[in-house]
């Protein structure tokens, strides 16, 4: 497949490195000239930063760029004949209905443009405004991933919150524990072999059976003292909220159960 | 070293198997028989329910028991001459001061009883009310554990505060976006990969330069949007609270760095 990569960021980054192995990715568009030059380095192909310069002959149009700016980007995108798609969580599909042919394919994986990721165990979920499109929608994605699945908008919104609550809240949970126990001058380095092996535990048993701690034995003199200790030498007064929060909601969880 | 493990919940359980391959573990006392008995036969040693039955004469009494069971099981207990330690996070170590010689060893992970565990890796805190106490506790400590540090009270209170943070209400949101799924019917396992990446990113790079999703790109639209899904369509009304706060959160830290 012709493809034509628009945006130049960490996802724009990685879906161009590994589709770059099996196809040919003709121009990379972006207005940063400088990450499209690298990422057009990396992948063989033509950094481009004028809309009109846009190959209208390509199969593919992978738009990777943040949510905002999908809808002004393709009102500068030539009205081509290939496929149009965005890689967005939260964006409807619909967003891209000038179009002919388009879809969405959504990696669900974080990115971070250092870090190399394993882009077969990816699941890669897929949105085609036809059966065709579909079709040749699911051809790539396999092409690169061993997960595809097809989803709609609706679905894939959800998917997109639940992502927020696994990763990007948890990650600011990780954060949250590197400033507690700068306190006490201990380095966040103790913290994991836990922290990958509460992950592991998830994944291999049910994440309800995995839970452990002070809240989930409501054991109500551990909370009030850690209450207290948040309240008295942490600088950050939303913390004690965020810890009675957590575990108000872990404990009418577990009675649930 | 003679061993007298007090206890037969998860850490128990973990510690008197991993113990048991070092030193002499000579009896299990416990109220509950039956996780005495499967843990006395896993460690060759004998299962106890009378606490008068406790032999006197051991060198390490370990008190792996709930933070609420600590003082009740001291005063049941014989005043020994070998080192008394529990096995806490936020427990103070003079808990245990009727005896002579005490101490803390609080290993630092989250058990289950039926998930196997490389001890070797788990970091394992020790503190002692002499140095003699301390420099047994040591010893013993990295007889298991290639990772033994000493810290007092204090640090070990914010370790285990900064541990619920990580661990506890990790799961928690793990808990959560497996929820959340479920409204579309979509299976918990589609975020294995995700999870896992989160964890090790945390641990290869600093969570802070690790942040990703809506919130660190005060994407409002987004932000929005999903508050208004978890709103209507999740039958859990502190739900949307939690996404703001965290989302709060998130922002507020990133201005600061």
């Amino acid at each position: 497949m012709n493809i034509i990569l628009i945006g130049s960021g960490n996802v724009a980054f990685h879906l161009g490195l590994v589709l770059s192995k099996k196809h040919n990715i003709v121009q990379i568009y972006s207005r940063n000239t400088e990450n499209a030059t690298e990422l057009a380095q990396l992948t063989s192909s033509v950094p481009v930063n004028d809309p009109d310069k846009i190959d209208r002959n390509a199969d593919f149009y992978l738009i990777a760029v943040s949510d905002d700016a999908i809808k002004p980007v393709t009102e500068l995108m030539p009205l081509v004949k290939g496929i149009v798609v965005h890689t967005s969580g939260s964006t409807d599909m619909n967003i891209l209905n000038r179009f002919k042919n388009y879809g969405v394919m959504y990696p669900f994986q974080t990115f971070t443009k250092e870090r190399k990721v394993d882009f077969k165990a990816i699941p890669v979920l897929v949105e085609g405004n036809t059966t065709e499109s579909l079709n040749t929608l699911i051809q790539i994605a396999e092409s690169i991933s061993d997960k595809v699945s097809v989803i709609n908008s609706e679905q894939r919104a959800m998917l997109h919150i639940a992502a927020v609550f696994a990763s990007n809240f948890v990650n600011h949970l990780f954060v949250t524990a590197k400033q507690i126990l700068k306190n006490v001058d201990i380095n966040f380095d103790i913290l994991y072999p836990l922290i990958l092996e509460t992950a592991k535990k998830a994944t291999e048993i049910d994440p309800e059976k995995a839970q452990t701690g002070p809240a989930v034995r409501n054991d109500t003199k551990i909370l009030k003292q850690h209450t207290e200790i948040l309240n008295n030498i942490v600088n950050d007064e939303k913390l004690a909220d965020l810890y009675k929060l957590l575990s108000e909601r872990i404990l009418s969880q577990s009675k649930q159960n």
